[in-house]
C-alpha cells in the first residue's frame, strides 16, 4: 500500500555559505535520479575510469593511484595516515586549525610518533620553522592542511615546504579537502605524496566521497610495508584491486554518489579550472569588499587569506550565534560559528562551487545588513 | 557555459538479482533530487532522530547506540571490530563464506589474537561446534556472519548460540548486513552486543550507508576503553557525540544518502516488517521452483536457505559466466557468480528488498530458461 500523500522528504531550500557543503548543481540532482546500477556495473567501471581522469586533471597529477574512496573527507585523511604509517613510525604534522589537530590525533591512534609544530590560529607557517622542525628528527611523514577550513587561511609556499620536506627524506602529504577544485592545486608541480580531497566543497557534489592521488614513491611505500595497513575498508591497495583493471571486490560503492561526482566533475571540466579559480576569486573580493563595508572585516590578511572560506570579524556588541541563527531562519541562508578560540568572534562564510555566485553575495549582505541594523 | 545539450549520466536500466546492490523504490529516488541541506541543518537533524527509531523497529532493539555510519556496509563491519578489540584481544571468528573470512581478516589487521573456526562453504554452524571452540579460551569477542552472502546460507540458532557466546562471557558481534529488513533480526531477544548491516541490500537504499546498533553493554566496554579505537572516522564515540543531542561535529555526513536512507526506512515501516518477511520467503520459493524446474536447484539445504540471497546450481556443460553476461547484456538483469570453489557451480540470485517481486522472478526465469536452451 503505498500513500497517495507522500509526505516524504521535503527540506528547506538553503543557501549553503558555510564551511561545506555547498550547493549542487541542478544537473547534480538529475544525475541523483537514475537508478543504480551494480557497484562493478561494465556502465559503472566507464564512469570510475572517466572520474580518474578527470581527478587526474583537479588534482594536476598524472599518479596511477588516483581514486575516490567511499568515505567522507575525514576517510580521506585517515586513509592517507593510515596506508602510510606503520607503528611507532615518526610523524610531523603542522597545526594552525582544528583540521591540523585531527591530522595529529588520527595519526596518534594509528600508532605514529607524532611531533606537532603549531601557530596561532589564522596564521601560516613559514619554510624556515618546517625546515628547522623538519631538522630535528628523522620523520617519515609530514603533513599540512593547505586550506583550514576553521580559521580561512591559505598555507603558502607549497613548492617550497616540499623541497625541504624532501630533502630531509620524509614523504608529504596536503590536505586539500578545502582547497580542490576552488584555487590551484599541483600535486606533480609541488612533489606531494599523498593528497586528499572531499566531494561536498569546492567540487559541489554531495558529500560521501573523498577524492585521493598517491604518488608513485608513496605507492611503493604502501606496496612493500611490513605490517598491513590497520583499516582493510580505506587500504588503498584494496582500492588499486578495485578501480584497476582485474576490478576486485572489495566494498560496494554507491552507484548514486559516483553519478553525483562525476557530474560535477564534468562541471568543472566544462567551466575550465583557471576559470573557476578566477571565479572564486573575484567573487571573493566581492565579499570581502561588502563585508568590510558592514564592519565585519576579514579576520585574515589579504595575503594568506582563502577566497573559499573568510573568516569575518563579528562587530563588538553582536551576539554571532544570533545572527547566524536568524540568517538561517529568516533567510535560509547557513553561515558557520568560528572554530575554538575564534567561536565568539568571527562568522565562516564559505563560497565554494556552486554556491559562489554573485547573487548568493548580494543576498548574503543585504540580509546581514538587515539583521546587523536590528 | 551550460551545454543544450547535457549528455551527463545516462545509465542502462537494471534488474538488480544479485548479491546486492537491490533496486531502489522510485520514491527513493525522488527524494534524492532535493537539494542537500547542511549536515547540522536542524531539519537533517530530524531525519538523523527518526531514522534512530526506525532501524531500532528494523533492528528490534532499544539500544540507545543506533546509527547509519557513513560508510558501506564493510565499515560497519570494521567499526563493530575496531571499537571492541584492543591490542593482543582474543578473538573467536565462525567461517562459513567470504564474509566470515574478511571479518577474521580485520581482526587480525586491528591487532587481535584471531581464532577461526570453519565449516565448509554452504554449511551452518552447530551450537556445539561454537561451544567446544569457546571452551577453549577465555575470548573478548564472538562474531558470526547471520546470512552468508557468498552462500545463501542463513546461520540458524541465533538465541541459542548467544546463549553459550555470553556464558563464556563473550561479547557477540553479528553481520547482519544481507539479513536486515530481509529475515527476521532479533537484536534485544537474541542478546546480540553489535550487529551492523548495508543500506543497499535488504532495505533497497543506494549504498553508502550503514546502519549500525550496539547494546549497553558493550556501549561500556566501547567508553571505558584503555586505548583510543585506531579508528577515528568509525570511532562510535565520535557518532554518539555526532547524533546525540549535543550534535559535536564528527565527519559531514551526506544529506542525500540520508533522504535516500529515511524514504527507503518508511517504505519498510508502511510495509510493516513481518508481511516483508513473508514477501521476501514467498517470492523465494517462487524462484526456487522455477530454477528447480530448469534444473538450477538450489544448492542449499531448505532448512537454512536464505530467501534474500539463493546460490543456483549451475547445469553441467554451462558456462556460468556465459550466461550471467548474456542475461545482463540481453536483458538487464545482472546476477552473481559464485565465490571462491563455489564459483564455476553455482550463480547468486538475490531478491532483497524492492527487487523481490514476482515480475522480476517471472523475467529471469523466463529469460534464463530462453539462454540455457539456446
Amino acid at each position: 500500500m503505498t500513500n497517495i500523500q507522500d509526505q516524504g522528504i521535503n527540506p528547506p531550500q538553503r543557501f549553503l555559505l558555510g564551511p561545506g557543503p555547498s550547493n549542487v548543481d541542478p544537473r547534480v540532482l538529475r544525475a541523483l535520479t537514475n537508478p543504480p546500477v551494480g557497484h562493478l556495473d561494465p556502465y559503472l567501471l566507464k564512469i570510475y575510469a572517466e572520474e580518474q581522469d578527470l581527478l587526474r586533471m583537479l588534482f594536476k597529477t598524472e599518479n596511477e593511484w588516483t581514486f575516490a574512496l567511499s568515505g567522507t573527507g575525514t576517510s580521506g585523511m585517515e586513509a592517507a595516515m593510515a596506508n602510510l604509517i606503520e607503528p611507532d613510525d615518526q610523524v610531523l604534522i603542522a597545526i594552525n586549525g582544528y583540521f591540523g589537530a585531527r591530522l595529529a590525533e588520527i595519526a596518534s591512534r594509528l600508532g605514529a610518533q607524532v611531533d606537532r609544530i603549531e601557530c596561532p590560529l589564522g596564521d601560516i607557517f613559514t619554510v624556515e620553522t618546517i625546515e628547522a622542525a623538519l631538522e630535528k628528527k628523522n620523520y617519515k611523514i609530514f603533513a599540512l592542511i593547505h586550506a583550514e577550513t576553521s580559521t580561512g587561511a591559505e598555507q603558502l609556499n607549497i613548492k617550497q615546504i616540499s623541497e625541504v620536506v624532501h630533502r630531509y627524506n620524509a614523504l608529504f602529504v596536503l590536505d586539500t579537502v578545502t582547497s580542490l577544485a576552488g584555487i590551484p592545486v599541483e600535486v606533480d608541480e609541488w612533489v606531494i605524496d599523498i593528497a586528499y580531497s572531499a566531494s561536498q566543497k569546492s567540487i559541489s557534489a554531495p558529500s560521501g566521497l573523498a577524492p585521493i592521488t598517491v604518488s608513485p614513491r608513496a605507492q611503493n611505500i604502501i606496496e612493500n610495508r611490513t605490517s598491513p595497513v590497520s583499516s582493510f575498508y580505506l587500504d588503498l591497495k584494496g582500492y588499486a584491486g578495485y578501480w584497476g583493471q582485474s576490478h576486485l571486490y572489495h566494498h560496494t560503492a554507491s552507484a548514486s554518489q559516483h553519478y553525483a561526482l562525476f557530474t560535477a566533475l564534468n562541471i568543472i571540466a566544462e567551466e575550465g579550472l583557471q576559470a573557476r579559480f578566477n571565479r572564486h576569486m573575484e567573487n571573493a573580493q566581492l565579499l570581502w569588499e561588502g563585508l568590510t563595508n558592514l564592519g565585519c572585516a576579514p579576520f585574515i590578511p589579504i595575503q594568506y587569506r582563502l577566497p573559499v572560506l573568510t573568516t569575518a570579524q563579528v562587530p563588538k556588541s553582536i551576539n554571532p550565534h544570533t545572527i547566524r541563527n536568524e540568517l538561517l531562519s529568516e533567510f535560509n541562508i547557513e553561515i558557520a560559528a568560528g572554530f575554538g578560540d575564534l567561536k565568539e568572534k568571527v562568522w565562516r562564510i564559505g563560497l565554494m562551487g556552486y554556491s559562489s555566485s554573485k547573487e548568493n553575495i548580494a543576498l548574503l549582505l543585504a540580509a546581514l545588513g538587515q539583521l546587523l541594523e536590528r
